[in-house]
C-alpha cells in the first residue's frame, strides 16, 4: 500500500496539542505525518504514493454514529417510510400506494409515523383497514416503542379483546375492550412474532445501503445497538462478518447485544472489546423505560396533564442484578433511559456495579469499555454529577431534542430545563457520545451537529434556540461525534483525533464547519470519506 | 515505535520466492524490508532505530504450536509430573514426596503417568493408597484419556461397585466388581466433578508459565484446544483476555471451544476467526474417539491380541449432524480422531458438510478457517486422499510418533505402516499443522522437528528410524510448524513466511537447523523471540 498525502486545506485534528494543520500523510491504514505542507512532504520524501489537493475544503476526523439500528436504517429505504408525514391522510395515501405494488399476502411493513405530528390522538386499525384491508400491515412508530397494525395483522397474531396485556406492555383497547390496533412496548411482540423474517440477502442489501449512506455523511464507525424488540443482535453481527468476508465491510462497527445472548457470551468467556478495529463486541444493551412520544419514558412525577408516570420496562432489582452481573464478567452495559426516573435507577445500579468492582480491586475483571446510558433525555439536576462520578458515557442524539420540542413541552413542562442537557452534562465532566438513533431520526450527523449548536430545526425555529443555554460549540459537537464515541469504544488511543499512529479514518467535507454560519451546518456533508486509509466514498 | 534491523545471519523465510536472505527490517510490528544487508539498510535509511547483529545465528519465522492445552501445560510445572517416569516405584516416591508438602485435605493432583512404560498392567488405587491414604489423589494419564485415583478420591466422588459405567466411558473394575482406581474417558468426570476448581490467579500463573516456556522455544502463536474433559474452554479465553488487559499477553492465541459453547456462539452470531491477530476465536473442538495408550482409539479392526476395537466417544449421527450444523453457521471444527475408524467417520461427516456448502453456493456462510482433524494417528490408505480433497488440515504432533512406537507396534501391528504418516499425507496434497499436545508431550517444537525428521527418539533409537519412509526434511517439518498453522488459522497472508507486510513474528535460534545434523535438531532452542516486533524472550 502506498503513501497518500492530503494538503492545502484546513485539517481539524481535534488534538488540543495541534488543533489545525495544513497537511497529513497516511500509509498502511495509519496516519504517519501531520503538520505544515513542507514538513509532511519532507517526511514522506522518496516514498511512492499519491497526493490529494484539498483545495481549501476542511478535513476532519471520521465521525461515529454512537447509536444506530443499522439494518433497520437500511430497511427504511425499502419499506414504507412515514417519517416527516404530517397528516393521517398522507400516511394513508403512501400505504395504499405501497400496498398496490406488493404480491398477494405479502406483509406491508413500514415505520416512522408520529401521530403527535397529526394532532394528539392515536391512529387505529380502522384507519389502515380503510386503505389496506386484505394484507397485514405493521408500522413501527418513529421511536420504535409502539406498533400500528390493521385488523388482518391482529387476526393473524390472534390478538382479540380477551388477550391479556403482556408484562411490560399494553394492548390499546377501545371502550368495548377491542384492540385499537396500537401495541405498546412488549405488546409489539404479539404481532412481530408472526411477521415472516427477512432473508439473509434482504438483510445484507439493507446493510449495504445503510453503510453507503453513512459514508456519504463522513461517518467512519458505527455503534450498533439492538432495538426494543431485540431485532438486531445476532443477525447484525453475523451479517457484518459476511460483508467483511466478501470484502464489503466499508466502515467499522462496535456491536452491542441483547439479553438473550448474555449467558452465551459469559459462558464462552468473551468480554466487551473482543474483536479487531473493524468489528468488535460491545456490551449488553438493556432497556429501563420506553419513550417520550409513547408516554412510556419513566418519570419521577406524572406527565403534564396525565395521571401516569410512564413505564419501567424492567424491574429495578433485575436491572440492578443484570448490570452488576454483566460488569462482574467484564461486560459493559448500554442502558436505554429516557425519563428522569429511569436515569436515576440506572445510575443507582451503575453505582452498585462500580462498588462491586472497587471492592474486588485488582481482582475485578478488566472492563475494556465504559458503561453508558443511551439517550439520557431528561435527568434530574441532583443526578447530573453522577454520570462523571461513575465514569458513565452519556450517549445522546441531538436531533431528538429539536424533533421533540412540542412533545417535551406538552408532556414534561418545566422539566424541559433538564432535557437534552448537553452543556450541563459536558460541564459536569461527563463524556458525550453523539449518534442518530436512525431510523428513528435521520442518520445524517450534520443534522445532529446543527441541532446541537443551534437547538433549532433546519427551518430556524425556534428563533432563539430551545433552551439555548444548552447549545454546544461546533468543536464540542464534533468532539461528541468523534472523541466521545472513541472513548466509549475503548479506542481513544487510535480514533477520534488525528494523530500520528491513529487509524486513517477521516472525511473531507463540502464546506468548513468552523467557518460556517450555525444555520448552514445542517447542509454540510462529505466530499470524500477515508476509512483505514482507503477511499470508501467520493 | 522505531525500526529494528536484523543482519548478518542466515534468515530462512520459508518464502519460495526468496528462501534465504541476509537482513530483515521491522517497524510498527510488521516486516518492512527483506534482502541483502545493503538493500535493507538502504530502505530504512534515515529512520531511527536499532540494529541487531545475528552473528551467524539462524532466524526463522515464529513457530506455532497448533495443538496445546495451555493452562494444563502451565499446571504441570505446579503439580506432580510423572512424564518420563519408568517404574511404578518411582511414581510412588514422587507422589509421597509431594503429599508431604501439601496442606491437610488438599487434593494431590498430577499427570503424565504412562503404565506402558512400566510393563503392561494398569496401576491401581491400592498403589496410591500405599503412599497417600489420607488425602485424595487424582492423576491424569499422559494422553488425558484416563485417570488414576486413590480410594479417598473414589469415596469423595461416591464411586462404588454399584456405580454404572457412564455413556462413553468405563470404570475399571476388579473381579469382585470393585473399582480399581482407573477411570476411562467420560468416567473421569465422576471424580473430576468433585475436585475443587482452580482460582483465577492459579490459572493466570499457569498461563504465564506456559507462555514463557513457549517463547523460550521460539513459539510465537498457539492454537489452544479444549481437552477431553472440556477443562479449557471458557476459562482460557477469559484468562487470555485478562492477561492481555494487563499487558502480559506475550504471544498470539487461536482458541477453540467445546460443545457446551456452540449454541451460545451461534446465537450470538459469532463465527470462526472473530477477533484480532492476538486473540481469535477458532472453532468447535469435538472428540470422535479415545487414545492409543488407553486402547480407546476407535479402529476398523480389533487391537492386536485384544477383542475390542476401541471406543467411539460420539454417535456417528451426532458427529455428522454437529459438524454440518457448525459449518452451516460459519464455524469450523477440529475433531480429535486417532484410530482409522474414527478418522473415516470424521472424513465422512466433513464430506457431508462440504456437500451442504457446495449445494448452497454463494449463499453458504463464510468459513474463515478450514476444518481440521486432530492427531490423524492412523489412517486407512483408502481414506488418505480425502484430507486434501476435502481441504482438511491434518493437525499432528510428531513427538507422539516416537513416544508411541512400542504401544503402536503392540496394539496396531502392521497398521503402523499408515500411522503418523506425514510424508504420505504431505504427498497426498494435504496441509500438515504440527503441535505438541502439551502437557501430553513436551511443548518443545524442536523435539517435534527432530522426531519428524528422524522418526527416532533423542537417544537415537530406533537406529534406522521407525518407518523411515515417512520422515520429513527439516524444511517440511518447519513449514508444518509455521505455514501449516497459519493456513489453519486463516492467516497465511500475514504469518508463517517472512515477507514484506507480514507480522514481525520470528525467532533467532541457538544454531542453524538447516546445517545441523539430524540428531542435533532436538537440542536447538530460541536465543531471542520476537512477537509483533517486540522482543518477548531473550
Amino acid at each position: 500500500m502506498s503513501t497518500m498525502v492530503f494538503y492545502n486545506g484546513p485539517i481539524y485534528t481535534l488534538d488540543p496539542e495541534q488543533p489545525v494543520v495544513r497537511a497529513l500523510a497516511i500509509r498502511h491504514g495509519r496516519i504517519i505525518a501531520l503538520g505544515s505542507e513542507g514538513r509532511v512532504q519532507a517526511s514522506v520524501a522518496g516514498q511512492r504514493g499519491e497526493t490529494i489537493n484539498l483545495r481549501g475544503r476542511a478535513l476532519v476526523p471520521g465521525l461515529t454514529d454512537a447509536h444506530v439500528h443499522i439494518i433497520q436504517q437500511g430497511l427504511t429505504l425499502r419499506e414504507v417510510n412515514l417519517a416527516g408525514i404530517t397528516s393521517l391522510k398522507d400516511a394513508q395515501r403512501l400505504i395504499a400506494e405501497r400496498a398496490a405494488t406488493l404480491p398477494p399476502d405479502a406483509w406491508l411493513r413500514g415505520s416512522g409515523w408520529n401521530h403527535l405530528a397529526w394532532g394528539q390522538s392515536w391512529p387505529t386499525r380502522a384507519d389502515l383497514d380503510a386503505v389496506c384491508p386484505d394484507r397485514p400491515v405493521v408500522l413501527t412508530r418513529k421511536d420504535g416503542h409502539s406498533l400500528w397494525v390493521n385488523s388482518r395483522a391482529l387476526a393473524l397474531a390472534g390478538v382479540t379483546a380477551t388477550t391479556p396485556h403482556p408484562e411490560g406492555g399494553q394492548i390499546q383497547r377501545n371502550r368495548n375492550g377491542e384492540p385499537t390496533g396500537i401495541l405498546i412496548e412488549t405488546a409489539m411482540e404479539l404481532v412481530r412474532a408472526v411477521v415472516p423474517p427477512l432473508s439473509e440477502e434482504e438483510r445484507l442489501d439493507a446493510l449495504r445501503a445503510a453503510l453507503r449512506e453513512a459514508l456519504s455523511y463522513g461517518l467512519t464507525s458505527v455503534h450498533v445497538v439492538p432495538g426494543p424488540n431485540h431485532a438486531t443482535g445476532p443477525e447484525v453481527l453475523r451479517d457484518l462478518q459476511t460483508l467483511r468476508a466478501r470484502g464489503e465491510l466499508s466502515l467499522r462497527a462496535l456491536v452491542y447485544f441483547a439479553p438473550p445472548d448474555l449467558e452465551g457470551v459469559i459462558h464462552m468467556g468473551l468480554r466487551s472489546g473482543f474483536g479487531d478495529p473493524w468489528l468488535r463486541l460491545g456490551g449488553l444493551k438493556l432497556f429501563a423505560d420506553g419513550s417520550l412520544g409513547s408516554e412510556s419514558a419513566e418519570m419521577l412525577s406524572h406527565y403534564e396533564g396525565r395521571r401516569h408516570v410512564g413505564i419501567a420496562t424492567i424491574e429495578p432489582e433485575v436491572l440492578d442484578a443484570t448490570i452488576r452481573y454483566a460488569n462482574s464478567h467484564g461486560i459493559c452495559v448500554a442502558v436505554h433511559a429516557i425519563g428522569d426516573a429511569a436515569n436515576r435507577k440506572v445510575l443507582q445500579a451503575l453505582e452498585h456495579a462500580l462498588a462491586d468492582r472497587e471492592a474486588l480491586g485488582e481482582a475485578a475483571p478488566p472492563l475494556a469499555l465504559p458503561n453508558r446510558i443511551e439517550h439520557v433525555q431528561v435527568i434530574h439536576p441532583k443526578d447530573l454529577p453522577r454520570l462523571a462520578e461513575l465514569g458513565v458515557i452519556a450517549s445522546m442524539q441531538p436531533i431528538h431534542c429539536t424533533s421533540d420540542i412540542e412533545a417535551a413541552e406538552a408532556l414534561w413542562g418545566a422539566r424541559c430545563a433538564y432535557a437534552y442537557a448537553w452543556r450541563s452534562i459536558l460541564e459536569s465532566g461527563a463524556t458525550l457520545a453523539f449518534g442518530s438513533d436512525a431510523p428513528v431520526e435521520s442518520m445524517n450527523p450534520w443534522l445532529g451537529i446543527h441541532a446541537a449548536v443551534t437547538r433549532q430545526r433546519p427551518n430556524g425555529w425556534p428563533e432563539e434556540g430551545w433552551y439555548a443555554e444548552q447549545c454546544l460549540s461546533v468543536e464540542e459537537a464534533l468532539r461528541a461525534y468523534c472523541c466521545g464515541p472513541a472513548l466509549a469504544s475503548g479506542e481513544a488511543q487510535c480514533k477520534g483525533q488525528l494523530q500520528i499512529g491513529a487509524l486513517a479514518d477521516f472525511t473531507v467535507l463540502t464546506g468548513d464547519p468552523f467557518r460556517s454560519k450555525p444555520y448552514e451546518l445542517h447542509a454540510l456533508t462529505a466530499a470524500m470519506t477515508i476509512v483505514g486509509g482507503k477511499v470508501q466514498f467520493e
